[in-house]
């Protein structure tokens, strides 16, 4: 497979020939929501590359997909179509977009030598405007960052009680909301919530959060539906089932979480906006970078969630940026996707264990990822700071300020990226602003 | 407005003309699913019977609306479009539909002295196959039900901390799965799952639910949508939110929810299936049954939950009958919705505080219903069987049998209904039959 491009690309960047991830856009040479990759700076429109390609050459670079269907399917206005043909097609069109890519190209006539063909494929990337990629069905939350939830526990339950005991033996999880999961750049207005003030005084007053925090999360696009109602998945078979990942920042109002999270979890603490990256790195681009988790529950893991495998994990380095209302930015978190304790294979056969059905364009979180390095390390504020108590500095306009939690104004950016220079496999940014609460 | 039909119904039908609830249905008259209502033992052809209405007839019984358009959204095959429409075209039909089935119509020669088109709309129930009547986007579960909540609570927390401080201050909820949302008649696998037997043995099995219980619910069908990320509803403008209401299954495993509830709420526990009727029951036709709640949480509401009126919720006897699998059937409960202490429209203002939206289909649950009663009005059998710890007795062939919770065969039927003989409005029944698990 070819890994140099004849597209001329920047060493950093995220969207190398190795990467080619899917998204939703509309372009100068498309205005209707419809299916790109990305290539160093452009996107490519696919549905147009493909639908103009040649019998043969579609026959040699494409086969089994008809022709016809796979063009019209990559001019829908979300993945959920693509998403579920599978993983075997989703591999085909990427390595058939590699070899037209790659820089000996079996028909170098199809795109790389036709200036026609190119410019009405491929868009600079500042051209086109992005959409959710995928109609999110259900959205499921789990909490698999073990220092994170190590860390949080220790703070509110003491050091020794700090994993609930479940949590060594399945991937917890809860429900989420998937009407207010949005895509990156959808300002977040802070929310107004329920919170008790101090400690002993039980009368709630109705107010905006004053702890807004981001959470630096994998999520993952589910592909095919499960069988159906009462049947699972198992964990060997979980990879089919997975169409692909993005960057995700659970947003989340701490104090107003605190208040109403006993017994049934978390509510509006969480549910005002869930912001996810607009490109979607297929499972197949991530393979190269599994790796075992950075630690191990050391308990036996139940039959169900045994995968035979000890690279369950990836290898993906990830950062937070806060920049100020000033437009002063400071990488606030540096960390990796390796502290994850359960895969997402795992995180679906437990899901479907019970027989709940998955469909195609469900969203599943990884839980906020932190490393064991302190604050530096942390995916969220409230680790970072202990929930305010030891703020953080940021840089603003010219000085140091301190964030304890997110302030108006504030946009925080995620990033992830795997591999070398030259053949980077990362997500591009996810990021968010805060605007000011809206209240009464 | 009429009362009596020309309709011949039996007294006791839940389907009388002050109800006119909504549902999806297939019919031997037209295969393709679509919108009908109730009248005594009969389903009517909606689309159909506004499609073939004279302009004048049409003028006057469902002004403003445009004919063509209402007769199309008719035969869509979900109600959400329909719902969308909001409260004022939903009561415009439902009037419309009871001149037109009332003893003295209008417009005579339209349906009731017209035996072609009666032919043509009228179709008897017992030939209607009925679908999932919403497309829903998310589901969410309260916890308002105020005798269920302090009852559970006492059982695992002791009385004096049977509620959560939290309880007195807000609606409390959590996110359920949408996927798993199924027709009243659909088979419920007996789920598998992570459980622990005994106490202090943090070990847990996975194996098939020994704990698997019924929920009894009202449930509530969001019409309109809300505004959007970051918009609230506020609880005086919450009515018009409302589509309807069904009733609602939320089938439980307690031993798997248990284990794995704490910190993040349930999960497994409760995805594996939730069943809802096939009848939308109007906000309308509920409207005259509006009493105030049968207990007072005695604290001052919060200003975003004052709703101005004393009568917040319903007085709907419901009841809920296990039919084994010889298909004896006893009736092990009733109550009445009554009971629960926070109403639809302060759920609403509460889950959209934060800036949550609402879409047009999407489901909340009441929280399971019980009354002060005892076993002989609980909502759930955690609660009248206490945790299994004293079985009720059921009717079974012949003999009388115990229930700690379900068995395989077994069938729950959830019903519910308000009004006098002749005039009821009621949900008709709300069904499933548990499976043998699947296992290993």
């Amino acid at each position: 497979m070819a890994t140099n491009t004849w597209v001329e690309i920047d060493p950093l960047t995220p969207f190398s020939l190795s990467n080619l991830p899917f998204a939703i856009a509309t372009t100068p040479l498309d205005p209707n929501p419809h299916i790109v990759t990305a290539i160093g700076a452009y996107v490519l429109e696919l549905s147009t590359l493909i639908g103009n390609l040649s019998e043969e050459a579609h026959a040699v670079l494409f086969s089994p997909t008809d022709q016809y269907h796979l063009s019209r399917i990559l001019a829908s206005d979300t993945l959920n179509d693509f998403a579920s043909l599978g993983r075997a097609v989703h591999r085909r069109v990427r390595e058939g977009l590699q070899d037209l890519l790659g820089d000996s190209p079996t028909f170098p006539e199809a795109l790389r030598d036709n200036p026609a063909v190119r410019a009405r494929v491929m868009v600079p990337m500042g051209q086109a405007q992005f959409r959710m990629p995928v109609a999110v069905g259900d959205y499921t939350d789990f909490y698999a960052g073990y220092y994170h939830a190590r860390a949080v526990g220790a703070m509110f339950r003491g050091e020794d009680k700090a994993l609930m005991p479940n949590y060594l033996h399945l991937p917890v999880g809860y429900h989420g909301r998937s009407s207010s999961v949005v895509l990156s750049g959808t300002g977040v207005r802070r929310p107004v919530g329920q919170i008790v003030e101090g400690s002993g005084n039980p009368t709630p007053v109705t107010k905006p959060t004053g702890k807004l925090d981001l959470e630096l999360e994998l999520g993952c696009i589910v592909a095919r539906s499960s069988p159906g109602l009462g049947e699972r998945v198992k964990v060997e078979e979980a990879g089919e089932y997975i169409f692909g990942y993005v960057l995700l920042n659970d947003w989340s109002a701490r104090d107003v979480q605190k208040w109403e999270y006993v017994p049934l979890g978390p509510f509006n603490g969480k549910n005002f906006a869930t912001t996810i990256s607009p490109w979607v790195v297929t499972a197949d681009a991530l393979e190269p970078y599994r790796v075992k988790p950075s630690v191990e529950l050391g308990v036996e893991t139940q039959e169900y969630l045994r995968q035979g495998r000890e690279d369950r994990v990836f290898d993906i380095q990830l950062e937070v940026d806060l920049t100020t209302a000033e437009g002063v930015t400071t990488t606030i978190s540096r960390t990796n996707s390796r502290h994850l304790v359960w895969s997402f294979e795992q995180m679906i056969a437990h899901h479907t264990l019970g027989g709940c059905p998955l469909r195609t364009g469900d969203l599943l979180g990884s839980g906020t990822i932190s490393g064991p390095g302190g604050p530096g390390e942390a995916g969220c504020l409230l680790e970072a700071t202990l929930d305010g108590s030891k703020p953080i500095e940021v840089q603003a306009d010219g000085k140091t300020v301190t964030r304890s939690y997110l302030e108006d104004g504030d946009t925080i950016t995620l990033r992830g990226f795997c591999g070398p220079e030259g053949a980077r496999v990362g997500f591009g940014e996810c990021t968010g602003r805060i605007e000011a609460a809206k209240w009464p």
